[in-house]
């Protein structure tokens, strides 16, 4: 009931005694040490997240990637660069929180052994191999004293579908879906809108300021969560 | 003489009715709407230079990829994400302009045929198909009307060879080289040194600000071009 009221009024101190973890921002995987492969990702909404839950009353850690953001007062920032640090530093964290919120954009693929030179130019044409990065928001679905864990999706199509079938693959508790690469929301905004899934619910917030909107989830997480113990 | 003093003396409007072009930051390559490849580059030097080109008299056009720096006051400023972008740009401006300083880190290579839709997690390891991008610098050096044309080299290994095999290789006036991925200046610096190159001539600056060191630098490029037209 007090979750339910932080939706409309988010000072309320509905995550008092909670502590949070939260990844933002993107990775960055070295090919050598001029270049490397990179998500757009400005970090916005994980460090509006990481502001709400501060003003829920919740203890936040926020473990960041490169962004151009200030640095939260009052939340516990870990800095990391690429995904393998942020796999490192979350799963060493999450044991310890009661709330995961996975809001960075982790890189999927990583070059395999990037060059300590930097690499000539060569041939008109090159081929890069690529290998999977660990799963951290799975990694974390699956320690025995798990978080409540909460993932993104970011889709350019099919949103629902994806997200979805990512909240039942990875166990996860609620996935916060948004649609990217169209004329408003997304990495490249200020702005968002949020299809918000978990096994058997469903909550849409509309097109908003991401601090806003960050207010808004984390009173649904809330809420969510005195649901799911009792 | 008026030229050796701005090395000195940054005010000194040595370039008084000169046209420079700068290009400045990194570009972003494409994977999908998501991903791309980018360079580490803080835009940091290009916008150094393009702001002591400015104070030396010139009137300054500063062609930028995507970087977190405020735009320049008195600078035309044409924004780019893509090297195939970049190049539209400088090549289109390049023949008005009396210099042209190359200080963007330019993807070398792009990927073939970026998605148009975000690419699914699928096997555990994949390859990635990249081609030459076009070169800036060399085509620039090869306009019929060329303007006084100085490129960078950053380099991590070899630097002094690979600056001077550039100079040559490209037909360039002049070459600025500076180690990167060193403890100190490069990319994730707001100090930089430089060694510089011209046919039969060298000069070295120290490690420094940037802002200072880009008043050397447009200094050394002022005092080069008189004495290229004698």
């Amino acid at each position: 009931e007090i979750c339910r009221r932080l939706m409309t009024e988010p000072a309320a101190q509905c995550l008092a005694g909670f502590k949070v973890l939260i990844s933002a921002g993107p990775t960055r995987e070295p090919l050598d040490p001029v270049r490397y492969i990179t998500n757009r990702s400005s970090g916005k909404m994980g460090y509006a997240l990481a502001a709400a839950a501060l003003k829920a009353g919740a203890k936040v850690t926020l473990v960041s990637g490169p962004v151009s953001l200030p640095s939260p007062a009052n939340v516990e920032l870990i800095s990391v660069e690429t995904a393998a640090q942020m796999h490192a530093a979350v799963l060493s964290e999450a044991a310890e929180h009661d709330i995961y919120i996975g809001a960075a954009a982790v890189a999927d693929y990583s070059p395999v052994l990037p060059e300590q030179q930097k690499i000539k130019k060569q041939a008109g044409q090159t081929t890069l191999i690529l290998q999977k990065t660990r799963d951290i928001l799975a990694e974390v679905a699956q320690l025995p004293n798990r978080p409540f864990t909460v993932g993104f999706a970011a889709e350019t199509h099919d949103l629902e579908q994806y997200a979805l079938d990512k909240l039942a693959r990875k166990k996860l508790d609620m996935i916060a879906a948004n649609w990217v690469g169209r004329d408003l929301g997304g990495f490249d905004s200020e702005q968002n809108a949020l299809q918000v899934f978990w096994k058997n619910g469903r909550k849409d917030f509309a097109m908003t300021d991401k601090n806003h909107l960050a207010e808004q989830l984390i009173g649904l997480i809330a809420e969510r969560m005195e649901h799911k113990k009792i």
